[in-house]
């Protein structure tokens, strides 16, 4: 057999937003270097680095030292082309609800083409609808339903060790289908439908409602292709050219 | 399909042995619980009962109260009819090696006639040589071989997750083939023939030396039955009653 890929580990990111206890940045490094991966993101931190997270990692202060701390998700993920986030509960924000086994399958085979991230929400409040958003994918954990409540480095240690699981059993991986659109480029997709839609008087520039979050969740299921990005800012272009050549026929005066 | 039996998860016990920080067993009970394990034994911990395993607890701490607290190994295994071993690296004690899957299997299928253990040893030197003889086989999470070192409670959330995901996949359980000698039988068993042993002046009273942790191993590897351990302690018993009467034969004035 031919032997796993390292490098197909060092892509997949572990992304943690908004952490507000130190020692579970320590002990998620450890959980993740115990099983081989080292890309660790930090979102908003409460507090860090820390005499505490350094206690907690043990001999995985390494990963702490490398560390990269982001001012948003977005910016933590801008580079991947597949995130997922994951939750205890289900939630309705993403179509999609993976198993941790399918998600380290999908994981591994999409890290051939790039970076990926597994992202993990606030200790007390999870991940947020902004930051599901972000996320083609959900990922739970079966647990109690009367208690499933796992401490996040845990949940990070799972995850972590589906991964290796994966990644030990399959020495090659199927070629992702297509060629994936990073987050960078769906989110200024976003961004230019919600201009346009305003220029269109689709929705109100102010308070665009739960439009916008409709449509990311629509977008989020399909997976976009680059291709498919330039397509459909073409039609939005196309669309604001409309709107424009409207305007100065309403208001002739103007030109 | 047959919705899977709770009596089976609240027959695996998790053993910590000899466990160094409080704060370990409280994050171990919180790891149990999210899976729906409850039976937790502390063999000799260091501190116990202790404010910092219950801020660990978090909604666990009904775990905590209810834990039992031996002084030996043998003692928190008596009524057990199997007893698996968690460590990080191979080991020579035992001849099984299982990964984590093939371990909740064994332990689901055996628990349906009573009472099965995963023991945990101590955070920085694992199950001493002693303790890994009392266990019928030995689990081994496969991590990172430049570090390999799992937080106790993080290797005790993933084994849990693995009996949980093992229960929620398998409504019914092979019945296990024959009736199993629990570990005190076994333990008497031990006895018996050291004691025999000596009077057969096969091995030093005093040292027995290596000779009883290799027959240890060898048992363990077969799994007793009730009916075989009679059958060896007969065996046992005959052959000290023919050591008694060449005793008696070759010191005549002893009667």
């Amino acid at each position: 057999m031919i032997p796993a890929d390292p490098k197909l580990l060092a892509r997949i990111r572990i992304v943690l937003a908004r952490t507000s206890h130190p020692g579970n940045i320590g002990a998620a490094a450890r959980a993740m270097k115990t099983m081989g991966l080292s890309d660790l993101v930090l979102v908003a931190p409460a507090v860090f680095p820390n005499s505490q997270a350094d206690a907690m990692a043990a001999g995985s202060t390494d990963l702490l030292a490398a560390a990269r701390v982001c001012a948003t998700l977005a910016e933590a993920l801008a580079d991947t082309t597949l995130a997922l986030g994951v939750s205890a509960r289900r939630r309705d924000i993403v179509a999609e609800v993976l198993t941790p086994p399918e998600a380290a399958m999908r994981l591994l085979a999409e890290a051939q083409a790039g970076p990926v991230a597994l992202v993990f929400g606030n200790e007390t409040s999870g991940l947020s609808n902004e930051e599901l958003s972000l996320c083609q994918g959900l990922v739970t954990i079966a647990a109690n339903p009367d208690y499933s409540s796992l401490n996040l480095a845990a949940a990070v240690q799972v995850l972590s060790y589906e991964i290796r699981q994966a990644w030990l059993g399959h020495a090659a991986w199927p070629q992702p289908a297509m060629d994936a659109a990073s987050s960078d480029e769906v989110e200024k997709f976003y961004a230019h439908m919600e201009t346009a839609l305003a220029e269109l008087e689709f929705i109100n520039p102010g308070s665009p409602g739960k439009l916008m979050l409709k449509l990311r969740r629509l977008f989020a299921r399909t997976r976009l292709a680059k291709e498919e990005v330039n397509i459909l800012r073409g039609i939005l272009t196309a669309a604001q050219e409309a709107q424009q050549r409207a305007n100065r026929t309403r208001n002739p005066g103007t030109e």
